[in-house]
């Protein structure tokens, strides 16, 4: 079994995709075990609680440097055996001490198609105004294993979708979060609690269903 | 009626793709002039021949400067009264005096989804390596306005394409071509010569069928 921890800042909404799909069965070999925010009010722990899934609250205040937070969150998911942290709108940036203990198993989603449109400065709606602003016709959302840069580590998934010629940022980052982030993120996790996904250098391959690694060349 | 003049380097397969759409009857109000090579045994001067298109071999090696260059080329295309520039594989680099003398009537096609995988040093085979190397997901075309930087002109028409875990740069260039550059490059001339085009700053807006400019908010 899978143990999945989904760190969050706001509402959750790709919380709520996940807990669906779980709740939906399509994740038999992945459990849920916490949420954490560095927020209180963020909405997504209220979302955690109804679905049964212990909310923690981690103020970044507490701690005087990024690496203290980073310790401090890496030992509570720890304590927790946790295998999978999932960033989902998680708006602090993680210290080394965090990323190494879970080098290979934390996994972000961006909402563009990487390398388009991402890396410092590029979250939330800003991403969706500066593609809207480049005039790109097709946009998208890619999820991707977190390295020690900024959307720098391996691609898991993309999606793509067309920019309707009427999209403000508002109705694009909807569009893309229900085209696909709320698809991607899923299945990314699925993938990982069925053992499917090889990092091979900057790449990441998709083991195909029923075969072990060692059957695949 | 738009006349076309196409510019090209090699085989000429985009080339083809125009003609054979134009032949096809899908662009009433385009007619092809000319295509111009700076190689005189690229194929694609034989696939203008075929077509009954005039075929032109305009050495770069004729012309001391860049400049130079351009001029020629800009006269040769001015006495055949071009509205319509087509660059589709065309490996010079066009220097101002062509660029300005046709300011928003210059289009190029590039085998990937603008921002990424564009600028200088990304053509051909190499924009597939790139994107094969940085492991994404999703790739495509683009066709865009031709401006005075590399691939930064307002973008006209995007596809994207899955790329598939066993693609190598050649298999990727090939579906790229057949599933976007193929596609998009006919509809992008089709538009232009319906007069449905228009560029508004950075953003390039597709007027409906039927309704011209001053009908459109």
């Amino acid at each position: 079994m899978t143990r999945v921890a989904v760190l969050v800042s706001g509402g959750g909404t790709n919380l709520q995709a996940l807990l669906d799909a779980w709740k939906g069965g399509t994740m038999p070999k992945a459990e849920f075990v916490c949420v954490v925010s560095n927020r209180k009010k963020a909405y997504a722990l209220e979302r955690a609680k109804k679905a049964g899934v212990e909310a923690l609250y981690l103020p970044t205040v507490r701690y005087k440097t990024n690496d203290e937070y980073a310790i401090a969150l890496r030992d509570l998911l720890q304590e927790r055996k946790i295998d999978l942290v999932v960033l989902a709108g998680f708006l602090v940036v993680l210290g080394k001490p965090f990323i190494q203990a879970f080098q290979g198993r934390i996994i972000n989603i961006h909402p563009s198609l990487i390398p388009s449109f991402c890396g410092n400065g590029f979250y939330g709606l800003k991403v969706h105004e500066e593609a809207l602003k480049r005039g790109v016709k097709v946009t998208g959302a890619t999820v991707h294993f977190v390295d020690e840069g900024t959307d720098s580590g391996p691609i898991i998934l993309q999606k793509a979708v067309d920019i309707d010629p009427e999209d403000t940022p508002e109705t694009l980052q909807l569009r893309v979060m229900q085209n696909c982030e709320w698809k991607l993120l899923p299945e990314a996790v699925r993938l990982f609690s069925e053992g499917r996904l090889k990092i091979e250098g900057h790449r990441v391959r998709i083991l195909k269903e029923d075969l072990k690694e060692e059957d695949v060349q």
